[in-house]
């Protein structure tokens, strides 16, 4: 590959969502797409032909290079690309590109690869098992990107959604991480326990609720029996319905923030939806640690930043 | 009623079961019998017919005397039982009873009694929330009939099921609760979550996987991450689909026995299948705590015992 790379088709092809970017020479976004074609949706083998349908203009216009972070790289997505193991920065992602070797169809020039995702050991504390997993998909991307739009190089970097990342960076490089299963607990108290029948998931933010459900998740006995009280309260017409599910979101994000090891006085940083984003700045706030908040810009910057690094080496395809 | 009460036809009416069984004078079980008639199955205004269904022979032979505990008395019941507040002891719950009033069809002798659910009051952790109510009913039946066959006044009695309940009894009253929705989470998490592509709900016990998931529920994280790691362990093939539903077991039960007040070298009062008083027994001895278990007998001991209080004041339906 001695052509300079100057456009980038930017893909983010998460479980439920594909995301795409084309961003100029700079990095900066000329067209942005968003379709709910997530991998959970395409058929083995279906993959190219979904690519092409979503970006088949825009990979011609591009130069046809093309990065995808997320879920196309896991086993039921388009082809598996090896986890990178931590630490990780630039460097170690950009070394372990999985290039997918059959260009799709009406797309005989194009050059696609697949960023890793990362994998990391945490110490177990069962006797005999010297390690657990942990693993993520997409966010290692964000991180990159939060950390080139920032100059950041070292600090804690939170990424919420249904499974939720909380990563340590040292010196640009990702040394560990812990997924809490935050978003995707919501989802089930909220409208597959008994919880659903008082809760109404679909009500709008309550802030003052939220707060209540973080306080009261500093209360000793844990989830398992807090989120009973969104139960109890509602029996004894304590809270309203609208209120009940912006009180459970509070009891699920207090106790996962409260099981982080914060320093208070220090700062974090948050990658995501403004709307999550901002409810993780505000519980962090209630425990003096302060936040930078990142939006979907951070993925478009990661992956340009990649392709930055691609040119300076030089890539057999 | 002056009548002398002989027999009695004791029912613990829950949401997804109906049991029944015919007692003799000294509280002996005569008959016993099991049906998936849980309220959740009966419709409004057909619970008298469910009732003559399941009972109507033994009503007759009881001198058609019954008591019922469990949610028949909830709002979604038979007849709406106002939850006794804590403490609550013999004498508050057999003076707070709920007489049927309409007789079911063919039974006019009969005198139906719902026994109440409990309540408290909980601290709460939120500014300018007094307190979080906790509810309970049909385990009070069976903490009395615990009490009754062991001659306890005082103690820890735990009931595992969807929704346990960890109960302080002092001087023969229950002063407070907490419910804890452990085999809810459970149920969620194998057959729901993103977990249930790779846990086996019906696998056979795995007590060494088991055991592993109580020592990692001891690592600080707590379950919304720790849950997380029932996936990463199968992803790298580290723990077989057959042993990560008992892992996953240990993680949920570990954690909830882990947020008890618990002294090294005290004992607990465990009420339930044997199957799954077992298991918490098991995590208890691992914390030091000694463990007496009860099983379906403290339902009908109880409900004998309440009777026998009918008998020594004077009841007027």
């Amino acid at each position: 590959m001695s052509q300079p790379l100057s456009t980038l088709l930017a893909v983010d092809w998460g479980t439920s969502s594909l995301r795409g970017a084309r961003l100029d020479a700079k990095g900066r976004v000329l067209e942005e797409k968003s379709l709910p074609r997530g991998i959970q949706t395409v058929a083995p083998g279906e993959f190219a032909t979904v690519f092409v349908a979503a970006f088949g203009d825009w990979a011609r216009a591009s130069g046809s290079f093309c990065l995808i972070s997320g879920m196309a790289g896991s086993k039921q997505g388009w082809v598996e690309a090896p986890y990178c193991p931590c630490p990780a920065g630039f460097d170690e992602v950009a070394a372990r590109l999985t290039w997918i070797a059959d260009t799709p169809p009406g797309l005989p020039d194009a050059r696609i690869a697949i960023v890793p995702g990362l994998n990391c050991e945490l110490p177990s504390a069962v006797p005999g098992l010297v390690s657990i997993p942990d693993v993520m998909r997409g966010e290692e991307v964000q991180i990159l990107g939060a950390m080139q739009l920032s100059g950041l190089h070292d600090g804690v970097f939170v990424l919420p959604g249904t499974h939720n990342k909380w990563a340590q960076v040292s010196e640009g490089r990702v040394t560990g991480f812990r997924t809490f299963m935050t978003g995707e607990f919501y989802a089930l108290l909220s409208r597959q326990s008994i919880l659903s029948k008082t809760v109404d998931p679909d009500a709008p933010f309550d802030e003052a609720a939220f707060i209540r459900g973080v306080h009261q998740s500093h209360e000793g006995a844990g989830l398992l029996h807090n989120a009973f009280s969104a139960r109890t309260l509602s029996l004894f017409s304590r809270m309203s319905a609208s209120a009940l599910a912006s009180y459970l979101s509070g009891l699920i994000i207090g106790e996962e923030v409260r099981a982080q090891d914060l320093v208070k006085g220090s700062s974090v940083n948050l990658i995501g939806a403004p709307a999550l984003t901002q409810r993780y700045a505000q519980v962090l706030a209630l425990q003096g640690v302060q936040s930078r908040l990142f939006g979907a810009e951070a993925t478009w910057a990661g992956l340009f930043a990649l392709s930055r690094s691609l040119t300076r080496s030089t890539v057999s395809v």
